[in-house]
């Protein structure tokens, strides 16, 4: 299948992929003095008495905005707010037809990061959370940090997040697998950006000990050669305790587990025969991974997932933000916090059985329909005990 | 039937009156390659290469927000952004309900001029056009102006157009059955705000020459005592030629016309006595009109009109924003121009024909299904000839 051909032919014989309906009728003067003038005035009122009500009477509760600037779209980079509506509205197809979230498309016109946070904060009161996608790092980070502090109610940047939550419910099983313990094992992530930052915190919060992140100029440890932006300085911070200095092919020696939020092919065999026994490697570039799963397998590789649907263990942010949201806008959550994060990894890993568990088989597939549920409810619950 | 009671009833077991769906299936690998990645980076790289074509693969070509700020909302006045959702709601439901466009609300959390022009700038990527609804004047109109100059969408205050245009599709009507030339009427306007002063504009274009308005300080005029703002200086400048001063009272003495955008019961039988023969009474204010339609008539007026579905010749704002944006969208207009409301009231003036043409029936009713075509068609007409 021309996945190409047929997306243009789909996306333009539909005219896009959202559409605005009215759940209710106005056929007749009572259903216009209902949904409209004079009728709608008592919600209106109710709702400046006490403005909580929106929740009751507006469609605020399950309505969330996936905003963009359009800096950081899928693998084609910065390529502005209109070309990135249609992965937007893509965005919004998936939170309905996985968690009947209603998602609206919002691609701000400026790339700059107070306009960006400023729009996001003016255009709240008509959401119950705002999905921030494809927005370029490190100025993502500012983003969510300061809407998470303006506004009350979700912001999560799901490049970050919801890539996190599910890499790490891979890990989750993939260590039962191998039977290794989370707090022994080295991890080596390539590619600490959005996502691989979000992954490297959210393992640290799980209790991994021993990571090491590189990017394209090698191991990221203060005082090297090639300078380190601020953030990747705070990254430093919090990984490589054991201060290696040098590049990727000299960090993952002796390593557990490799991560690839990074650029395709940058991995060699040489260097999974490097790893220790019965690796671990999510090689998450799309579409081409940093090594094919078949050649990590043949330099010794136990378990291998990457972003595609066509191998094994396709690690997918479906898996998450759909039951994140619908979770939280259920428990009316004012934050996505880590518990609630790490409640969705558990529950995700949770649902591949014992008896299940094998090395093409640890986390469930995109479709499988219990995920939603088992997600919301348990990020419901840990949201419930804030 | 209680519509308060109605209404929030309704409001609360729908949780609102909006939905966002999907026009597309996602329910195999396939549909979500071909909805989502990678399928969706061919649109992306297609509207990349070539911004209009944003209007061939996404919703945007048939989108409009329902703009607000919350700050002169019905007649509840300033209730802020969230109590002003439900209203926004009902507009998209009737947006979609009688024209087929899909409208979506937003309300702005900042009530600041700058602000709101900089969030609808913002935003405007996603739409194709901008309905702005319940902003106060005199921010209103410069918000509307500066948008229009910056965006290359249509962009429509409906508390001022729309309620202009259906005025003057009453009026060409009403003089037409009472057989008065429109260059040789006086007409009386009480009330000049958001609606009132575009239905002056509009009068004059449509050749209109003599018109006094009055504010609740009575008529206004340069030099009177009580001081004019700057947006009234203006409107002093095109209306008044006489240069009246003086009250309500005053200026409708000998007046062909009387249209009130303004308070319940501010008009007097006597004052409806001391008009011209075969007077003319729009009579706006709702749910109280300036005088109710029994008292002007047993007062001598000939035709009126007011802002309710239980009196003939309602004037409701419904027979012209959904065709109007129908009209503005199908054409790809860039604006919504003096032209193109001029042709919209034209139209809806034309769908009573001069059999039908009665003191009772001078323009149809909001369920008249022949409206928003007529209007439409009108529209994308008068666009086509910019």
């Amino acid at each position: 299948m021309n996945y190409n051909e047929e997306a243009l032919k789909m996306h333009e014989e539909h005219k896009g992929k959202i559409e605005v309906i009215s759940k209710v009728r106005v056929q007749n003067r009572d259903d216009l003095s209902t949904a409209y003038t004079p009728g709608v005035a008592e919600p209106c009122r109710k709702i400046h008495e006490n403005k909580d009500d929106v929740y009751k009477y507006t469609a605020k509760g399950n309505l969330v905005a996936v905003l963009t600037d359009g800096s950081a779209v899928l693998g084609l980079g910065n390529i502005g707010a209109e070309a990135a509506l249609p992965v937007m509205e893509g965005k919004a197809v998936l939170f309905k037809n996985f968690a009947n979230v209603d998602a609206f498309p919002i691609c701000v016109a400026s790339q700059d990061t107070e306009e960006i946070i400023n729009t996001a904060k003016n255009i709240a009161p008509v959401f119950g959370g705002i999905n921030l996608e494809d927005i370029q790092a490190p100025k993502c980070f500012e983003i969510e940090k300061r809407l998470r502090e303006l506004l009350d109610i979700p912001v999560f940047h799901d490049d970050q997040h919801g890539t996190a939550v599910v890499v790490c419910a891979a890990l989750i099983n993939a260590l039962k697998l191998t039977k290794k313990s989370i707090g022994d094992i080295k991890v080596v992530l390539n590619g600490p950006g959005a996502a691989g930052t979000a992954i490297i915190k959210m393992m640290i919060s799980l209790g991994v000990n021993n990571i090491v992140a590189c990017d394209s100029k090698g191991i990221v440890v203060e005082g090297r050669e090639a300078q380190l932006s601020q953030y990747k300085i705070e990254l430093a911070q919090i990984t490589n305790k054991e201060k290696l200095n040098g590049s990727l092919k000299d960090a993952i020696v002796g390593a557990d587990v490799f991560i690839g939020t990074s650029a395709p092919n940058s991995v060699t065999e040489e260097m999974i025969k490097s790893m220790n026994k019965d690796s671990i490697i999510f090689a998450m570039a799309n579409p081409i991974p940093e090594i094919m799963p078949d050649l990590a397998k043949k330099a010794g590789a136990k378990v291998i997932g990457t972003g595609r649907s066509d191998f094994p263990n396709q690690i997918n942010n479906v898996l998450a933000f759909p039951g994140i949201f619908r979770g939280a806008l259920d428990a009316r959550a004012k934050k996505i916090t880590e518990e609630m994060k790490k409640a969705a990894a558990y529950a995700i890993a949770g649902l591949v059985s014992d008896e299940e568990l094998s090395e093409n088989y640890i986390i469930p597939g995109p479709f499988d329909n219990r995920v939603v549920e088992a997600v919301s409810k348990a990020v419901q619950k840990a949201a419930a005990l804030l």
